[in-house]
């Protein structure tokens, strides 16, 4: 405890030296940023919209060294640095920092909370979503607030960048839902991104996903506490026993059987599954466990808003091929071959695709025991690699 | 029709000449199996219970050319066969039959319906659950029926084979649960048992999978109409809603995104999902349709035990090694590539078990678009890979 703190002093110091640097993170601090009259994509206007994000490094003259970085489903921009010393740092601090792969000494990396983002309740994100105060009714929009797409994430991230100064984006990334929005993005401006790296994505939302996204929400809807979406009104309980089960689907499917392995088939003292159905077993109670704090900490809502979101990836392009034939990009697709969500063969055919629109493009496989959570966790092998990606003609 | 009609017809006079058996089905006869006094695994002990069955072929007076099927998670004994001239054929009707793979000439094949069986509403399946009248209340079991095991499966099915003279199993074999079920086989009674084909099945329910099977039946417990499992009072309504998104979750995880392809993106008439929440794709609407025409079917509670008799797989046992180490037969394990709910590396770890065990073992491919399902639908091309099992020696 007492090291921590002391090196976490040296760095705040600006005295902890280069290998310190290396391996421990900056504090980076959590901003807003707002927009009023935002008309989204179907036609409806948002009378403001807040939210959060967060920078490392510095944007040269020129406004072309920033790298955008996009999150995954239950994510938010925490992807790099701590809000403390004594706090953990963000998903992809092992690749994003000082001397790291994505080097904030050379690039100005920003990375935001989407709309209708997940954790609205956990203190650090700022969003605009069902939970948000409709200023026409003074109560939360609730299933009021209009359905918002992938590509809204984008212009939201656009308006974002253009008040920051930013004129081209050396890199767009970004882990599963960050991937499709980096697809979106070289679809949405290919004039203004050199370089797209698309981690545990897919290229398209097949029907087969289109079916996986609404079993992900389906618990929700069954909860008779969620009511249609309305909720907030005082006396009413929000449905965390639905969010909950659907934040156990993500939480399973996202993670392969290696990374659960541990629980083995251990059954909790007094538990009994031979005998009784109620009783669980240990590996059962232990994800229970987790999916419960994640729901406290989230919206029922805004989970069914997310995947409406994630289905309508593209919605605006004919087909991938025609999508993809837009940008102008260097592409570099990574992949985890154990991914249970974002299958690894949609990730070749997502490499085949850019191929045939003749985009220069190469796929690199993420591997480790946490089946699709590779792309979020297990990056750190891959520094090397995306530092030659940063590093070569775009 | 007509054809159909004077096929059918000409079959069941014994008219039709070798390249019709080959090529058209013969007709079974859905019968019933009754147990009085069965004691489960667990202790408890059921004053009666009843399970269907069918039959093919010819038991020889040794007893031991029987072939024992055993049923998938939403199956039920109809594996062959016909039971009208104009019903389709059962799941495994390209392998099983006169001339085929497993062949109703030299085999007397049987095929039962479970304990617990989904199917209890379809007017064909016969099975012992929740459903049932309690003899001692004179209303259906409800949760308080007990809890049974894979393994108890095996001892009812047992029974049975007692019951019509079988001495041996040249084959114990099943697609998905039923691989489950051929293990367990394999480990209860080896002496009686000459070979065992799992196909699409695992070595094990490991912590991934446990969750998976509470994954499946959340929707189930979430429905306010489930009741703790008391809804077959007059006036109540079953859990028809959460069924079917549990029927729904089952049937995703079972295929493939080739098989869900034809959908695309399509959305139906009237429906509009980027502007409102609750419209559909076709995607969606279609396997709702048909997870909720199964729903009619099936019983809430039924799914409820047979997700736990899964669970408690090979439970008996300290592990799936100490179990096949118990084996004498020879083994041939069939898996799925694109299986996304057995994955094919637990059967490379299931052959990999059977090898350090010193049991002779292969490994074969069933290939197709249907994921999980090429082991159902998609084993005609494996015909004469079990022929040539089947002919050498055990």
């Amino acid at each position: 405890m007492y090291r921590r703190w002391l090196l976490a002093a040296l760095m705040a110091a600006g005295l902890a030296g280069a290998a310190s640097a290396q391996s421990e993170t900056g504090i980076v601090e959590k901003r807003s940023f707002e927009a009023t009259g935002h008309t989204l994509r179907n036609g409806t206007t948002l009378p403001t919209l807040r939210i959060g994000y967060q920078t490392a490094g510095t944007l040269n003259a020129a406004g072309d060294n920033a790298v955008l970085v996009a999150h995954f489903f239950s994510g938010n921009s925490h992807a790099f640095g701590r809000y403390a010393a004594d706090q953990p740092p963000g998903y992809w601090d092992a690749i994003i920092g000082p001397g790291r792969a994505i080097d904030t000494n050379r690039y100005f990396v920003v990375s935001s909370d989407t709309l209708v983002n997940l954790n609205v309740r956990d203190g650090r994100t700022v969003t605009t979503g069902p939970v948000t105060i409709n200023s026409a009714t003074g109560r939360p929009w609730g299933t009021d607030f209009p359905v918002v797409s992938m590509r809204d994430f984008i212009e939201v991230q656009k308006k974002l960048l253009d008040s920051l100064g930013v004129k081209r984006l050396a890199m767009v990334t970004g882990p599963s839902m960050g991937a499709l929005q980096a697809i979106e993005w070289a679809a949405a401006y290919p004039e203004m991104i050199d370089r797209v790296m698309p981690v545990i994505g897919a290229g398209e939302i097949d029907p087969w996903m289109l079916n996986w996204l609404d079993i992900w929400e389906q618990p929700i809807r069954l909860d008779p506490n969620w009511q249609g979406g309305d909720y907030y009104a005082p006396g009413r309980e929000p449905p965390l026993e639905g969010l909950a089960a659907a934040l156990k689907i993500v939480t399973v499917h996202a993670q392969d059987r290696a990374s659960l392995a541990r629980f083995g088939r251990a059954i909790p003292e007094g538990q009994d599954p031979a005998r009784r159905l109620a009783d669980r077993f240990e590996a059962e109670r232990a994800i229970d466990a987790a999916a419960m704090a994640r729901a406290r900490l989230s919206d029922a809502n805004h989970f069914l808003y997310l995947t409406r979101a994630n289905q309508l990836f593209l919605n605006e392009y004919p087909s991938t091929e025609a999508a993809l034939a837009r940008s102008q990009a260097r592409w570099l697709v990574v992949a985890s071959p154990s991914d249970r969500v974002f299958l690894f063969d949609a990730n070749r055919e997502l490499l085949a695709t850019l191929q045939r629109v003749g985009r220069p493009a190469d796929l690199v496989e993420v591997t480790g025991p946490l089946g699709h959570l590779n792309g979020v966790l297990g990056m750190a092998p891959l520094a090397e690699r995306i530092r030659g990606f940063l590093a070569a003609a775009p």
